[in-house]
């Protein structure tokens, strides 16, 4: 026994340290200048290549021998019907059954929230594959590297949502390497995601910057210089032979063209891949830690129950605010449009800031109504939520600290059109965050155990009240992310944009993670089954997804 | 009694005549070049205040007397204990508690539509109130009207979705009166909105046609012209004080200011404004026909359950298609802005084609695997979805015969670029919209009452396939509503523009529907729970939502 604890431990150190090794290598190899010149854009390709297709053999390994052995075992069982392999060769080849005990993505919110982001990141995947052979062909080697991103990700959607549950049978070395490398492709791909991200936001930028200078140009111009100017321009319009505007693809370019052909569509679309790429790299990681363990066996639930009694008041209190905020998105845009881009960065400060304050409010208000639930041991499947939560906590602090910074950097430079709003924003926004995660955490172990309880649900309309306006808050962070980010000036040298382009996924994915978070809250706390410790006795029952 | 009965049915035909005249007359107000002449701006504007109001007042009066007539009540009680009115009186004046056995919005995803299509609407009026105050100041009449709009449709959407099951009292005048009224508000709401996308989209169809020849003329012109041209643009481009672009909006215009701000996203806004006016307009409808009614008392349910079993295949087997054709979507974006047009409207085409076999293939597979389920008899709430049902489908139909007449058109006309993919993809629209049709039509009365299959659940993931599917074409047809409808020239004539306009709203509700419907069977159709017609036998409950 001693001797198999060691093994185990052996095991689990040297997977731990190959994705360490592996992931300082993939994140060295994105920003060395020397893999990402263009020289080396083959070799670099064939690297993804090579990361994607372990990871998708790994893949195909999981499902026809861990997870669906049922095929291998009929075949076996018809080759020694047929008298082709023997009975005992046949003992030692046959699959147990898979076990689904382990952690995993448990609550159906996150599988929900993996199905949708996975759906569009593929997306992402799938234009890319038809950009390869959009005006310069791309290498071969290309295709095959978007179509394995794209087949990874739908087979990471796939165990994600139906799978993930399953525990490793103990000391499989190739389950347990394969789920670290799964971790290691999955932290590359959101860096090599930020980094994509950010050069293209730097393109974007100098590109609107030449261009407020053309205009700011034209305006100052005296007459004569304007018709010099309009003259030139012209001749050199008609000479190009047919005029076209947007700049062709280099062959041998790697970056992503989707988000030079379809804009804010693809910036999203990418935003969507960071997270879900998040979540895989936190399940795998929960899946890995707890291979092996021997949980007692606890029936599959395959019915979902929602009990929808006292949430209208929450919902329709909720929906203004969200009517609200679309509106001041829209007045953003409308205020862009008229070149007034000071009053469109107001119209969020404000709209966020009494955002924070009432959901700020909403979490004390729950606070004090919630005191009347009684407190539970920890349940199950609750640890991946904790790591998520902690994540994008931490991204959270990170951006409102960055934020804070660049303010006090524009005071000391008395940088004109500094508000006063942007602090007050960010101060409201990291006290809500903490609270917010802090009665997450408490009240995740809360249950309604007495028959008042249960009969009055105490606090019910204010967590249904304050899962919709975190999702309300995970739109608006997304367009934040798309369009422009609220107290982050427009220049900023490049450790701050690097800061921020690292922690605003973060911050999205924090407002999904909570809502997902409250939405459980709001399912098991006034529930009136309480046996998820006492499921031993409960009879054991197995079902197959079909 | 008979007299009752007469007196019943005076009141419905007055009430029915009511809501006929009124909706005629606001068409013609809506169409008459008289009122929407700028003369008469302040005295439409009055027409629409006061429909709003009146129909305001009606919900209020709803909420108090007879959807909460536990304030009232409390209010009487305390004055007769105050001895400030005696019992005599108050037993004439206390309301009795209401009753909820109708019909209504019954299933819970059109409840769920009504919510996402009345938040977004709401989102347009607000929009629309911020914009009275930007630039040009309107007349503070506008301000008016679209606070209204807003409560209107607000107060609408916490009816539909808590209180659409109301029995209405017998023979009480003012509700069936408000009721009718609000058909009719909703039923000119969506003419009017139809109008004013039809005007919207002409103005941008002229733009652009102005903008392609301006290109046409530059790119064919010599030298000399085209620095002429160059010359005389600056002159003016400076001469103008600040060389604002967009056109300043007058005080008196009446048309929606968001759509020329907002351009695509009010587009889409009102599309979802448009289904929300449709759905409400069929829920009174129902109350109107069902009031005074006395059926047997149902236990309001508070709890949703769904069976989440074999279902992951049809998921995932939809979810390719999904990506397919967001992939579609943005490679139609892309060839659009490489200015390859028909490039552009060929890929929807083959896309939607392919969309439209598969899913009609899936119809025929769930005919025959569904063939051994039971059929039973009609089941409550279901005569609102199929109203809505067959409007959706009428929209189909004439969007198809539209489609299929412009391209007899074309081909006539030997228009050079009329590709036979039009007729394809409409023959097999057409084909796939009546079977499915008929096919929901069937299966909503179909149920598992055998053994066999409760456990096998025959038809189920082509059921869930169906259901991702036709969310897939109600994105998709969004999309083409905001963007170009596929078959359908730039320019056609009047008459078609119109067809076309009335009936794209519908094509995208049919597919929110189907879809509505297909998830209803999808609960309903394996439940394990059959007493839908025993439920006399039930013991009597009724919860309130508090």
């Amino acid at each position: 026994m001693e001797n198999q604890k060691a093994q185990s431990f052996g095991l689990k150190s040297l997977t731990a340290l190959y994705t360490l090794i592996l992931t300082i290598v993939a994140f060295i190899i994105e920003i060395s200048p020397t893999w990402q010149s263009d020289a080396m854009h083959i070799e670099y390709t064939i690297f993804c290549v090579l990361m994607y297709s372990i990871a998708i053999i790994y893949f195909i390994y999981l499902y026809t021998v861990i997870l669906y052995p049922i095929v291998i075992n009929t075949i076996l069982l018809y080759l020694e019907r047929m008298h082709i392999l023997s009975v005992h060769s046949i003992k030692r080849w046959v699959r147990p059954e898979p076990v689904f005990t382990g952690e995993g993505a448990g609550t159906l919110y996150l599988r929900l929230g993996t199905l949708l982001f996975g759906t569009l990141g593929s997306v992402l995947w799938g234009s890319e594959i038809f950009l390869c052979f959009f005006t310069n062909v791309r290498h071969n080697i290309y295709v095959v590297k978007y179509i394995l991103a794209f087949v990874f990700t739908y087979l990471q959607m796939h165990f994600l949502c139906c799978n993930s549950k399953i525990d490793l049978p103990k000391n499989s070395f190739i389950a347990s390497f394969g789920m670290m490398h799964c971790i290691a492709v999955n932290l590359w791909v959101w860096f090599s995601l930020c980094l994509a991200k950010a050069v293209y936001k730097s393109d974007k930028k100098t590109l609107k910057l030449q261009k407020n200078e053309e205009k700011w140009k034209k305006k100052n111009m005296t007459l004569t210089d304007a018709v010099t100017e309009a003259v030139t321009t012209t001749v050199a319009y008609i000479a190009s032979s047919d005029g076209e505007m947007v700049s062709n693809f280099s062959a041998s370019e790697k970056q992503l063209r989707s988000l030079y052909r379809l804009g804010s569509a693809a910036n999203f679309l990418l935003t969507t891949l960071v997270e879900f790429s998040l979540i895989a790299a936190a399940v795998y990681f929960i899946i890995w830690k707890h291979e092996g363990e021997e949980n007692p066996q606890e029936a599959r639930k395959k019915h979902v129950r929602f009990d929808c009694k006292s949430t209208s008041v929450g919902i329709f209190a909720a929906l203004v605010l969200l009517v609200g905020s679309f509106v001041s998105i829209s007045m953003h845009y409308i205020y862009n449009n008229s070149d007034k881009p000071r009053a469109a960065d107001e119209v969020i400060g404000i709209a966020e800031t009494v955002l924070f304050c009432v959901t700020l409010l909403a979490v004390f208000a729950a606070f004090s109504r919630m005191r009347k639930l009684q407190y539970r041991l920890h349940a199950h499947g609750q640890v991946v939520d904790e790591i998520l939560l902690i994540v994008g906590l931490a991204g959270e602090i990170v951006y409102c600290s960055t934020g804070l910074d660049l303010y006090l950097n524009e005071r000391l430079g008395n940088v004109p059109g500094t508000t006063c709003l942007i602090v007050v924003a960010f101060v409201f926004r990291i006290i809500q965050v903490v609270v917010q995660s802090v009665f997450i955490l408490v009240s995740s172990r809360l249950r309604s155990l007495s028959a008042s309880n249960v009969a009055n649900q105490p606090g019910k309309q204010i967590i249904t009240f304050l899962v919709v306006c975190n999702i309300n808050l995970f739109i608006y962070h997304t367009f934040e992310t798309i369009e422009s980010n609220f107290g982050f000036p427009h220049k900023m040298s490049s450790i701050y944009s690097a800061l921020l382009n690292i922690s605003s996924p973060l911050v999205v994915f924090y407002r999904f993670h909570s809502s997902a978070c409250l939405a459980e809250i709001w399912k098991h706390a006034y529930s009136t089954k309480h046996n998820h410790s006492h499921v031993h006795n409960k009879p054991l029952e197995d079902h197959h997804i079909a």
